[in-house]
């Protein structure tokens, strides 16, 4: 059998959510993962099999069809390779499991909205919001799941959708600053947190990783756009994150040359 | 068995969802749907049940658990009640129908944010946003389901969640003169739409009462909120719509009173 491909930005939180998946069930070797450095045009081919869009990542099926938008592919992997599975079969808990899921378009939102702010008189509004984010998380863990650490027995499918995103999010705690507080409103969402950023299944990416290849989302300039007087996106292929200085903390009153930034 | 109950508002499309879904199965009496008046504040008895949110609708089980927002509970639905399917079996024609529902939410906001505009500036812009978006229905179903006119052989899972969208538009019709244009990159997601809103299945609304309920989301109030200058809201229940006269189509230059209104 032909294999799957699927389309992808290494670092993209909403890749790993396949890539997480599927180490879940055994079968990372099932898909064939295609790099697409996106600090370079797309490819002719790939539009034409997107008609257009951008967005990755896409899956292309083995007689050529095209499967869009993370979680649609998360579905489409666990329908077709259904063991072991990650989501929940029984319907009430299926359906609690998707009331979380849910959640995850306002979380990344709020998360890549406070990481590419640049004006400094919106921050502690910002922070309010990804904080008020976490309490709903919270409350809902403490309602569907009190004792945890993950909403079932095991990594699931909420852990799954979520768990790149808390990774994402370590560029909140170099950039911004940012910390979860030690409080009792945050706790069951932290130690969902933390039991999820610990589990093997999600090995895909490292802090120090997210915080240099983010490093120009942290200055606004998302999907390989570059920065003003930058001749190399910090998404860059042309050099690898490992051997680059850890970027300035400072996205407020500084702005890095790639020279500083080991590009 | 205890039923299942279904706490709504008659009129949300939401709502309709789930009583297209289970009109498509035959089991429109196997859910008690109980009407919650909008108008008044919520329950304390509902509002302890859902742990403080508003939105409906929302979903009790015969043991007391709780379920919200319509997708969600569309899905719980399909998997009680199998049979017969609403939504597509084959992973890759789930993942096609999974990919246009996922178009609802933008749908949804910016037809909701057409008709509450109150800037006469801003109808064009809001009418060009209105009109991206049935083109990107119409590409969609052109290469999906070019011959149509359903996504697939029938009326089925896209159908129950996008034809409550299409009848709330009616709104814009009325208020905001709207029309799809006769264009080729209309013509599939017109016929498409034409076919949803002539299906027997979705006959819970008619257009009267849409653009009646719906007065005061024209002007600017939502969610039974009262507008300066009125004592009842357009989503009252001590009014039958049915005898009420049809509002003043001018909503951006004409304020009218629960008396014109027939309240």
């Amino acid at each position: 059998m032909t294999k799957l491909t699927v389309h992808h930005i290494p670092v993209c939180p909403f890749s790993q959510r396949l890539e997480i998946l599927l180490a879940l069930k055994g079968l990372r070797s099932e898909v064939d993962f295609q790099v697409v450095d996106i600090t370079r045009p797309r490819s002719e081919d790939l539009l034409r099999k997107t008609r257009g869009t951008t967005a990755l990542p896409v899956l292309e099926t083995a007689d050529g069809h095209i499967i869009k938008e993370s979680l649609v592919i998360l579905q489409y992997l666990e329908d077709i390779y259904p063991e072991p599975a990650v989501a929940q079969h029984d319907p009430y808990r299926r359906a609690v499991e998707n009331m979380l899921t849910r959640m995850e378009g306002e979380f990344a939102m709020q998360g890549y909205t406070f990481v590419m702010n640049q004006d400094p008189a919106r921050r502690d509004a910002l922070r309010d919001g990804i904080l008020k984010l976490y309490a709903k998380l919270n409350d809902f863990l403490v309602e569907h799941a009190p004792t945890g650490p993950f909403l079932f027995e095991q990594f699931g499918w909420a852990e799954a959708v979520f768990t790149p995103l808390f990774m994402r999010f370590w560029f909140l705690d170099y950039y911004e600053d940012f910390a979860l507080p030690q409080d009792e409103q945050y706790a069951r969402v932290r130690a969902w947190r933390d039991a999820c950023l610990a589990h093997p299944a999600a090995a895909q990416v490292t802090a120090e990783q997210i915080v240099k290849l983010y490093y120009d989302y942290a200055k606004g300039a998302g999907n390989g756009a570059l920065l003003a007087g930058r001749q190399r996106s910090s998404f860059t292929f042309d050099s690898d994150w490992r051997t680059r200085p850890w970027p300035p903390k400072d996205k407020y009153h500084h702005s890095a040359t790639d020279e500083e930034l080991g590009l």
